[in-house]
């Protein structure tokens, strides 16, 4: 039967200076894989639209974000295990260090993922109102929150310093969202006297004694990728936010050890989890998140050894399994910008008797005269179906 | 800061024949944007749709014409600087030769626009029912008529002949339109009156002794480009109806001596007001419309000098500005159809550290195989957006 793999590099995308780390890298498979497909151009969102990753990767799994995007907490939430129930809100998270009313370090001395996770099992609580606080923190610094009861609302304000270093309370955005509100706050306050009186911040320089939160969003259940599609999909991937997207959708996610979501990943096992994946799957996700950090860092250098690293380590492993191949980006990072940005991202598709065109190298110039031409994130879907013959026909 | 010009030449494109204007024009400084920079093309409102100039350029400037498209009436009336309330109804209007009940000449004689502005200042009256008229020329026949009053409407039909050279009376295409059209009929019976008796009628061979209007459109305001996209815009152009377009969607107009909106405009002045423009203004819209004309005389060769002008006279002045440069038309006019067609037209976009695709030449069969693909009029500002960095972040 015949399987597809998506692979998808975070901020794959990038401008020429004079080249780009695409042009620049030295891949031979990527290259190999160009020459024996197609390749062409993706718009994840639509032209010159300038996606966050959560946003880039809802579209091209075929979930239009206007219809299924709300707030990158519920996916970060998702990623980290949590299981939710509908009208959840939940919120990324930081610990951070507060002296006197200044928040005086963001990261809290980009605190180590053990002694955040010693913090992090106290702050789970029961709030008033009948609402439930659930804390759980990732990596580093990094959490959520997610608030549990009735009538919880999204549209609350971020206490997250923006500009002025203070601790901003939460601001209620409509009527609706006053009781949210107050039981960020109160979490807020609840998480500080905690976090004073834990022995872990005793000696710290910079103790995690605050949690700020932002990217507020409310979870609904969402028609699962097999349901609409009829794939079974799984999903291999470091970062977390990557892994919440699959949740959300329903597809399985894979728990590769060494998959670490930056540019230490252990990319073999990644491929070895994908040949795994294929066994009970028509379909595999596979997110590689190191180009896009070193994009933000504006890290030519580092962004190109990461596509020389997955060339190396990674492509192997697909062309091995024999599936269907579809790599792209979300978006792209280019390092002279350090950010996000509208322009398109390469894509190819490559396997058995697809239409092959003259693009000899997989990168943004040599892919813009491929035979896919400009495609869009909804187009992607519809693509791997007709690839692996799953299509519904439209009509008779 | 990075800010960007968007130069839309009016009536670009063209059909070969068996060149097209673009391919036989002498023209190194649009062959040397294209070589450096990125080409395509571009349908302005949808691919093989034939807009006119009005609805070609709200899409480019990102008003979805459906949306913010109300008849040509409003822009042309803006164009002219006068200041439109919600609810008035404007038409454009030309100065007529009746002779008994026929319409012996649509353009009075061509009378020359210093007797025109003389004739129209008695023109601006006030009706019965409350309503306002005010009568405003431009050049040569050519004015616009605003109707101000309580429950106007522009369901009404045009006055102006078709055809059969009759003065046609002002039907209500709706039962909301009825205290209109009798305005517009009061209007024109005053008109008549007035200008029969106006002296400098009384020695012309062809008098301009009525005034037909067509083209009604309801203005209303709308949100201004800055509060949508974040821009500040300048408008530098010479015909009316792209100073209302820009006014409509309160862009600020430069006023420059010398700019005609005919092949004999000051191209140079345009150039200089372009680089006075951006000093406080990022983005400015520059228009041309000499090669359209050129295009509905069916003039190949004025078409053809028309862009080598540009080329030699305006160009200079937009390389030199450091911006980025977007090169486009509003709809093709080819000189075999001496109308405009659903043919897309070449766009080009030049600037710092952009994908650079292998077309060297400015026209629209090289630009076919450009890197920026088919693009609609919706992603333009996207695109110029993303290339100054303005763009808002979708998602996270």
């Amino acid at each position: 039967m015949k399987k597809a793999i998506l692979l998808i590099i975070d901020g794959l995308g990038d401008l020429p200076t004079p080249k780009t780390p695409l042009q620049a890298a030295k891949k031979p498979n990527f290259d190999k894989l160009a020459k024996g497909g197609a390749s062409g151009l993706l718009a994840p969102v639509g032209r010159y639209i300038v996606p966050g990753s959560d946003v880039a990767h809802l579209s091209i799994l075929g979930y239009d974000p206007h219809k299924y995007y709300n707030g990158r907490g519920p996916l970060e939430a998702l990623g980290l295990g949590i299981e939710l129930k509908d009208g959840d809100v939940a919120f990324r998270a930081n610990f951070a260090t507060i002296e006197r009313d200044e928040i005086t370090d963001r990261r809290a001395g980009r605190i180590d993922t053990q002694t955040a996770s010693k913090l992090a099992s106290e702050l789970s609580t029961k709030l008033s109102n009948g609402v439930e606080a659930i804390f759980k923190n990732s990596n580093e610094h990094r959490g959520v929150l997610v608030l549990r009861g009735s009538g919880l609302s999204e549209q609350v304000s971020a206490t997250d310093p923006h500009g002025d270093m203070k601790l901003h309370p939460c601001q209620p955005l409509s009527e609706a969202a006053v009781k949210t509100a107050k039981a960020v706050d109160e979490f807020t306050q609840y998480a500080h006297r905690t976090l004073e009186m834990a022995p872990e911040n005793s000696e710290r320089e910079k103790p995690a004694n605050v949690v700020l939160v932002r990217g507020a969003g409310k979870y609904w259940k969402v028609p699962s990728f097999l349901e609409r599609f009829g794939l079974h999909g799984a999903c291999v991937a470091g970062g977390a936010l990557y892994k919440g997207v699959a949740r959300y959708i329903g597809m399985d996610v894979v728990d590769v050890p060494g998959a670490t979501g930056d540019k230490k990943t252990n990319l073999n096992a990644k491929g070895k989890a994908v040949l795994s994946a294929l066994i009970d799957h028509d379909f595999v996700f596979l997110h590689v998140k190191g180009c896009d950090s070193a994009g933000h860092d504006g890290d030519f250098d580092t962004k190109k050894k990461m596509l020389e690293r997955v060339d190396k380590e990674l492509l192997p492993w697909l062309i091995k399994s024999g599936a269907y191949i579809i790599i792209t980006g979300d978006h792209s990072t280019p390092c002279s910008r350090k950010a996000h940005s509208g322009h398109e991202v390469p894509i190819l598709v490559y396997g058995d008797s697809e239409r092959i065109d003259s693009v000899k190298k997989f990168d943004e110039i040599s892919a813009a005269s491929g035979g896919l031409g400009h495609l869009e994130g909804k187009d992607i879907v519809p693509l791997i179906l007709n690839l692996i013959e799953k299509s519904d026909k439209y009509g008779s």
